[in-house]
């Protein structure tokens, strides 16, 4: 069943008024009529199977019907991923994966060596998409993009901030718990005053991943998979 | 340094011809010149520098001059990856980081529900250029495409085969060691016919990726990176 995300307040007969790229991809692409039912999800109220009461070109809405999963079913997964910016596709490819992964935050990080410009407003449709397709109950938060040292400066001190560098002390402990982030480098890795400027932060651990060269958007969701498997793939 | 894959013997003083691509490549891309150095690995002798005695839009050739890596100082990750084929892009990307990740074989399988063909060929030149970009030391055996049922007769006994399952029996577990195999199915799933045969096996173990539902391409690229970190990023 079409699973949609929608900014409005879920809950029993509410109304729920459709967005354009909406009604256009349930009218012209999927081709549902009045009567039919989609999933609706906000990332507080759970989600409800609607029914929609009204379908055309131009408008589209759907009555909450029944509340088919409760918000406290899904555990969010209290972790950050913060990133330089890399080229289009790869992006998307990250954006894509992290949100199936459960990662809570999307934190573009302008670095030195960081040569690629974000989008952020087509981050924030991604996120969406993404988790309307892997049944998420939330959608990523993607943060506007931040220079380095002001990343730096506002990194909050109660957080583990890992780090990926091929000269990395070890792997990703055992002992990594919820409430991390991790930084991975722009193509060409960090340069050596930004390695400086990490070792000396007391919440920063660097860490690698094997001695082979993985490019920045495989690092970004290798670091993802390794953290929900050391926490054993809670996502309730 | 560019980082080219031959299939000859390199030794010391060895004198290597380039094929038609990699000269295309050396020649019109990187516009290298006879005199300028290349890195070669063949999967067997480690790395060599060598340099270019000859390079026109016809011919090139080079020669080993010091070997910089020995093959024993990659410990080969043996570990297969089964998987139904998936559409190209998603293909290729698996491809590409499944070599980044380690893994030994790549194995297509044709399962009941697999639609998407796939190119051999096509993953064959790719695994040559992921193994070149991501500095391993030996290049991944892409096997022919098999059917499910010669799959199934012809796996070998003493290598355990996770199959990943939404409804699985637990996640991929600390205990797991050098030797497994995955296998992940295709958009959909496998039929329960198929489940029935694989929960028959008796090397056969089900395990899941969390309650998200994570797509193929994403799945296959999760349980290499989950079982790279439980082997603890030895790659030496």
């Amino acid at each position: 069943m079409i699973r949609l995300f929608v900014p409005s307040d879920l809950k029993m007969q509410q109304l729920v008024l459709l967005n354009e790229n909406q009604i256009h991809y349930l009218f012209h692409v999927m081709r549902l009529k009045a009567g039919e039912n989609i999933l609706l999800f906000n990332g507080r109220d759970g989600e409800y199977r609607a029914v929609l009461t009204e379908l055309s070109k131009n408008k589209g809405t759907a009555r909450c019907e029944t509340q088919t999963r409760v918000q406290e079913e899904e555990k969010p997964l209290n972790v950050w991923l913060c990133f330089a910016p890399i080229k289009k596709d790869n992006m998307d490819f990250v954006v894509q994966k992290a949100t199936e992964l459960g990662v809570d935050q999307l934190v573009p990080v302008m670095t030195r060596r960081t040569v690629c410009k974000v989008n952020t407003e087509r981050m924030r449709a991604q996120v969406i998409e993404a988790a309307e397709q892997c049944e998420r109950l939330s959608v990523p938060v993607v943060k506007d993009p931040v220079k380095w040292e002001t990343f730096l400066a506002d990194f909050p001190d109660d957080r583990t901030l890992y780090f990926l560098n091929e000269r990395g002390a070890g792997v990703l402990s055992a002992k990594a718990k919820e409430g991390a982030a991790f930084l991975v480098g722009p193509e060409g890795g960090f340069d050596e005053k930004e390695l400086t400027a990490l070792s000396a932060m007391p919440q920063a651990i660097s860490m690698h991943l094997g001695r082979r060269i993985l490019r920045a958007e495989t690092a970004s969701l290798v670091v993802l998979a390794c953290y929900n498997q050391l926490l054993g793939w809670k996502t309730k």
